[in-house]
């Protein structure tokens, strides 16, 4: 699981994930990871850019394949249940434009 | 393309991809990404740790999910012509586990 925590100069039109709470996101996601005994299985990690700034937080899930946009913490425990315990992404936050699909 | 930049402190028994060359890895990927114009096909992202310390230097691979271990400068020029241009995995530098298959 891949968050974006690249950060723009203040004032970018297209903001970024940094500004829109990629750090939180990134540190609950690890934290429910290893709460939940996961670690093993899941590796979370950091990224610089993955190019959607505009539609930040990114995150993307290997090796599925599998892009969210506008991810914020209320969106985790979603992710979890539904995508990693259950296996089918949540539709209503997918990354509409993936060119490596 | 991921590139593990862990590092981990010295002493440590298993190392780690910081101290094995992982900032030059990444480095001059991203170069030859730029250099060749793959920027709008290609994202190289720096990583927190992948988990295969003792293999390292780590390099992940997606959508494909091939990750390749030990991987240095001098590599990178077969990766490019083999895996990215002619699709087929450098199959001598593959990692040998990878629980996530």
């Amino acid at each position: 699981m891949l968050v974006c925590l690249n950060v723009r100069p203040p004032g970018n039109p297209q903001g970024s994930c940094g500004e829109k709470g990629s750090e939180a996101v990134f540190e609950t996601l690890k934290a429910m990871v290893k709460e939940r005994g996961l670690g093993e299985r899941v590796i979370v990690s950091r990224t610089n850019c993955l190019k959607h700034c505009s539609r930040g937080v990114t995150l993307a899930v290997y090796p599925e394949n599998v892009w969210y946009a506008g991810v914020t913490t209320g969106d985790l425990e979603e992710i979890f249940r539904r995508h990693l315990q259950d296996g089918r992404p949540v539709e209503r936050l997918r990354m509409p434009d993936i060119p490596w699909e």
